[in-house]
């Protein structure tokens, strides 16, 4: 701190306040303070902090827009919280090559805003208001996981400061590279916990020229998914298969006005060359009628498809109206498809027992679901009650083939969950923080104990 | 030794034949014996062997179908050659799923003939017949990467054995995970430099319902590039855009008997559904026109298509008949496609100074392109040359954010490059090998030195 002082002055913030607003979740996981939070601007500042944090073997937490659910930027073991919004730079947009350089302050929403007028975009789109290196950082997917792949699939490099304060390039511009290891896809997703990425390297894809949206609903769970493993073994243009299941549609009808079918419902949108899009939304419609759905809903207009999207937007807020003034637990396991049924109604049968709420939101495609468990942060019964139901529910996806998060990561919240998922597996990613942090400064306490 | 024989009887080879046949490269460079050859038939025997070559320190090195071109399977410091061959069960398919899991030693033409039935496929595909295992740690690609990603997109998770001996699984089933370090990527292109890649899961594709091809002459590489970015922009359904120089197009008018224009040719397959092709097709001969086309030739039956790809199979065997009896070595950088003219334009000037033939191939969506540098095998000066050419390559490759190697992998031939390359991150990455493979037996000599 005293080595921080005079290089940050009015940067580096310790009132209660500050270090409140950095240490508290987003989640139901409990607050845990940084002794300090420095504001940096540069990967350069970046490597002087972590240079003095390394020496003294102080905690450094990088943050980014705070939006991580399993207690990421929490600080548990005190130390520096590296606030990182300020570097907030797009650095490069390659519109030959599809590709833009970015600091890892910049956030999606701001990274699109900038990429309209070239008439490409960056598709992954979660729900959060997050930084591209936060994202990158807990190998975030969202929507459009289905097409485009998520953080995994379209970071090509990255700027990493690691711990001792080194700086280092992994990947590079080029589309593929069989050049050494893979470092990039070694920061991708570690949380932190190796090193701080500065600058991100994205591919970019140009906006399609059609897109149609269709919202069906089926009686059961099993019609919903076959109807997907179809489509996609179609290869079908999808960008976007979402399912709610029927406690979901009750809280939409609820909560936007609406009078849609209480049962497990898909939003599909269809994306391409317009000859494309209506021969595959077509198709889509057949199959969804031969799948048993018992309604079709095709957008006709902008205002329509705006409509339907707007519905599933509001989702997670018609899930919280359910019960006013409650907290919700959100699981984030992801199975193979042909287990996604079974898994369900598995998790739903053990939820039934216990009266709580919990509406299923899932991005289906890709086999990865979010149940919201409701409950009364007043009542400490119920928040055990839904620990049991989201630690049932990994033991079913883990026993399934399938992960314990598909998109929120592990941070604090998962962490007991690793042993079981990764067994052997758990002991190398132990060895290689070992040798890439040898102090153990980064993030610590995140993903597994050493 | 000792220890290996009674376990192994045999399928312990130590004749100088068998070593002899291990240790010779596929490139030009030297061959390098083992001392022996272990065949191994399952994950447990690989576990076996490298737990007693961990204890005496002995090197191993893994062996698929033996098609890389950079030396990986050579072995500089002697010791034990893993032939991995006879582990080729493909051990499961799941159709609903799209994925598989195979064991190492299956080909990816015996994976295809499995999956015909189930109408999916596995879409990597490189000229050599190479093993799914081999693949994977090379992290190859192919002419279809341009659409479905590399061995690095497809990889879903590997059953591993590390230096020594341990077991683990990486990854998993679920299509994507946000599940703590990815330890699959570790591996993948790693070269067998920090374990033993034994089992692979692979996600796989429905075949595309329909596909055109059209082959298309430019009067210069840029008229040639510029068509193909604005073709990506567009979002086409691209699943080959291959490019040969005047050169390539000479040899094969020599070999094939054709006569094509001799400038910068593309072949184009665009596959989707019927309508989704027709449009993409149109649209795409349009852009060639407009990019200055000065020929465009639409395969408009199944034997048309067989015929033109044909040519393209030959254009290896077209370019060796420049100069009968000859070696050739082949270059492999990747530059952002922005970049490929003038990479391509300076390399050639640099050529042209020496009188060597060197027709290019290039994966050209993905900005990755092939040199055969013709020379005697007799005549040392023209290897130097070569060399020096290869080098001169590379340097450029670099300069304009490129790699030294898309999708052939370091081996021993591209090892003088890595740390103009990757800098100060070459260092992490001995940091990762040492902590891996702390007594440095897997694949020593490889991708770096310690």
């Amino acid at each position: 701190m005293q080595e921080l002082a005079p290089v940050f002055r009015d940067r580096l913030l310790v009132s209660a306040s500050a270090r409140e607003h950095y240490g508290a979740a987003e989640s139901w996981i409990s607050a845990a303070l940084p002794d300090a939070v420095v504001k940096v601007r540069s990967t350069q500042e970046v490597a002087q902090v972590l240079a003095i944090c390394n020496r003294h073997g102080a905690p450094v937490v990088p943050f980014g827009a705070g939006s991580s659910i399993e207690g990421q930027v929490l600080a548990p073991e005190g130390g520096i919280t590296l606030d990182l919004s300020a570097m907030d730079q797009v650095l490069r947009i390659g519109a030959e090559d599809m590709d833009c350089t970015v600091q890892c302050g910049v956030t999606r929403q701001r990274l699109n805003e900038e990429l309209r007028d070239a008439g490409l975009f960056f598709p992954v789109d979660l729900g959060a208001h997050a930084t591209l290196g936060g994202m990158a950082s807990t190998r975030a997917s969202g929507t459009t996981t289905v097409r485009y792949g998520s953080m995994r699939e379209l970071v090509l490099g990255l700027t990493v400061v690691l711990p001792d304060g080194q700086i280092i390039r992994t990947g590079g511009r080029a589309r593929k590279s069989a050049s050494g290891y893979d470092l990039t896809h070694l920061f991708v997703g570690a949380e932190g916990t190796l090193g701080v990425i500065t600058e991100v390297t994205l591919r970019l894809f140009g906006i399609p020229a059609a897109s149609q949206t269709v919202l069906c609903s089926f009686a059961d769970l099993d019609a919903a998914t076959g109807c997907v493993v179809e489509a996609l073994q179609f290869g079908l243009g999808l960008n976007r298969i979402e399912l709610a299941d029927d406690l979901q549609m009750q809280a939409i009808n609820g909560y936007c006005g609406t009078d849609l079918p209480v049962g497990p419902t898909l939003w599909v949108e269809i994306t391409g060359s317009a000859p494309a899009v209506a021969h595959d939304i077509a198709l889509f419609q057949d199959l969804a009628q031969d799948a048993g759905a018992v309604r079709v809903e095709l957008a006709t207009t902008p205002d329509d498809t705006a409509r339907l999207w707007r519905i599933r937007h509001d989702a997670l807020y018609a899930a919280r109206a359910l019960r006013p003034g409650i907290k919700g637990l959100s699981t984030d396991v992801c199975v193979p498809l042909s287990q996604l049924p079974a898994c369900i109604a598995a998790i739903k049968a053990e939820i039934a027992h216990t009266g709580l709420m919990a509406p299923l939101m899932g991005h289906v495609g890709d086999g990865n679901f979010h149940l919201v468990l409701l409950f009364d942060p007043a009542n400490p019964a119920e928040l055990e009650t839904g620990m049991a139901i989201s630690r049932k529910l990994v033991e079913l996806a883990l026993s399934m083939g399938g992960t314990a998060t598909g998109e929120h990561g592990v941070g604090l919240g998962k962490k007991p969950y690793m042993q079981a998922e990764h067994g052997p597996a758990l002991d190398l990613m132990r060895r290689l923080k070992c040798a890439v942090d040898p102090s153990g400064i980064m993030n610590p306490g995140k993903i597994f104990d050493l």
